[in-house]
């Protein structure tokens, strides 16, 4: 199906644009009351997560209400290590929680690689096939995962943590548990974004949320070595990395075979430009909370933020995922901001 | 009183030393059997804090148990608030929590400055006074606060979070706030830490936990211009400033008048001394991860991080404060490598 808005491809291939593509971390999610209309009807999160119709038709809402250049399909990076043999349950106000976790050799069978990932996973197909019927080409649709690292803190640790030290522990403790566990998510994350290509998405994004709890070294060992096996893997479309907080390891990320680096709100466009040159596609980074001030100074900070990228290699994003509590009113301030803006370089 | 063993202050102040000096953020703390028998007697954390004799034995101990060349005095960075006017509960494996807020105009009134620290927090004055009547001179005695961007987070959150965004809203949406509120808890600070040295400390640290929340230019707004406040009204005696995850802002934050900047162990040591040169001393910065090692991999890994700072302005830490399931052991080899370490510098 040809793509009426092929922007955010072009932007992430270092194609000529006509004006800035924009799209936001966690649009599809609590800042929509119609998103909070379906999500309220269901037992849970991850009902809605497990329903192809459902997903899609949140997945579609902030392109229709928005007006947002890609749409991302609804869904969790925990759906990974689900598949792979680990349930998790999703606790109103506290996240993930996991009733059983991966610390010892003996707990590996934990972590199934050996299945088909239409069995466990079709959900997340399905939702992109039909996500994609639905949106009959308007934009396209970004799929994506956890990078090994995010998962196997999740998978380790069993729920979220300011430290995350029970993984880290292990890095210390058993590095080669430690790199079997992280082969083995490899391994699946590969399988499962190759699906999704499969079946239908257009471009890809890797999560590696937990980035900044790591130093360079343990980083480039247990954390760049895998996003490199899977950027290796991904030839069919583009691929982002957003290394959330790895700002010692930009250079060795920018290095990889990806289009775009993702950036958080908390590093300068300068210097990162300066860092990664015009190679690479940046995507970010307005500060979240910007979206909590006036329309005006939505509008004033959004265009000062996209001075500062003084490149047409950009995608237009937050730093982050939307807060839940932002307005509405203020993220299309935000996106018709971007879109009024003139690429004078 | 005369120090038997000024090593952290000549290292502080860039004078000759003989070998590094070490303590460990949070030593006095969970990690000590003896600590947690105090601890268990009582009705609370807070019950701890607030009574000197009590406070003064756990600061004592990691001296005599493992040796460190510094004790801190055991404390919180929350009685400040308290003290100004907005009282806090620790909440067993939650953390703080303040049942009022400050998140309007209305509101500052909980955010009093005038008032005498001896009598609000003569608890810390008198507890400083008994350790170093107790220590009799045997290590310098550490004072600290935490910095006024930390402290702000906590009176308008009211809890921990992983975003601070209603601390980052009102950076947003009323700045005047912010910056009255920042300068209230900066006088109050400024008045606290030098009751601290006039009760006895050798020397003071400021703690920004969150700085790694902003991004540099409102780091810079919000945080570094109230810690130059400080940093100017201290001349007493040396000033060690951590601000952790400021990796952008580490030069403005050299610039200051300190002696000591502290890094966390995501930081490399190597850029960080091209960065600021040899006009600070370097406290950090081993991963406290690594304590979960064997003893063989403490000791080595220790050795490996001594090497990379390659110079004498060194005040040897972990790069966070050691977790609280650490085998004490482990802190001893970690102790006893440092000291044993020639500096060939």
């Amino acid at each position: 199906m040809e793509l009426k808005n092929d922007l955010i491809l072009r932007a992430a291939k270092g194609e000529s644009i006509e004006r800035y593509p924009v799209w936001l971390m966690r649009q599809a999610g609590r800042i929509l009351p119609e998103y909070r209309a379906v999500r309220n009807s269901l037992s849970g999160f991850k009902e809605l997560v497990e329903t192809p119709e459902l997903a899609a038709e949140v997945t579609i809402q902030p392109v229709d209400l928005l007006g947002v250049d890609a749409a991302i399909i609804f869904s969790d990076i925990l759906v990974v290590p689900e598949a792979m043999g680990l349930t998790y349950e999703m606790v109103e106000k506290r996240g993930p929680w996991f009733p059983k976790t991966i610390r010892s050799k003996e707990e590996l069978k934990y972590a199934e690689t050996d299945f088909n990932i239409e069995d466990r996973l079709g959900y997340v197909t399905e939702a992109i096939r039909i996500t994609n019927k639905e949106l009959n080409g308007r934009v396209p649709l970004i799929g994506f995962a956890g990078a090994p690292w995010t998962i196997f803190c999740y998978m380790t640790e069993g729920q979220g943590s300011k430290t995350f030290s029970v993984a880290r522990k292990i890095l210390y403790t058993d590095p080669d548990l430690a790199h079997e566990l992280l082969d083995r998510i490899t391994t699946v994350t590969i399988a499962y974004l190759k699906s999704q290509i499969k079946a239908g998405a257009h471009m890809l994004q890797l999560f590696d949320s937990w980035a900044g709890i790591l130093g360079k070294d343990q980083y480039a060992e247990f954390g760049v070595k895998y996003i490199k096996k899977i950027a290796d893997a991904i030839t069919e479309v583009p691929l982002t990395l957003f290394s959330k907080g790895a700002f010692h390891s930009i250079v060795d990320l920018a290095n990889l075979n990806c289009n775009t680096i993702g950036m958080d709100w908390q590093m300068d466009p300068v210097s990162f430009r300066e860092v990664i040159g015009e190679s690479r596609t940046i995507q970010g980074n307005l500060d979240p909370a910007v979206l909590y001030g006036t329309h005006a100074s939505v509008e004033d900070l959004t265009n000062k933020m996209l001075h500062t990228f003084k490149s047409q290699r950009h995608i237009v994003n937050l730093g982050h995922g939307v807060y839940p509590d932002i307005d509405p009113e203020k993220v299309k301030t935000f996106i018709k901001t971007v879109k009024n803006y003139e690429i004078i370089y």
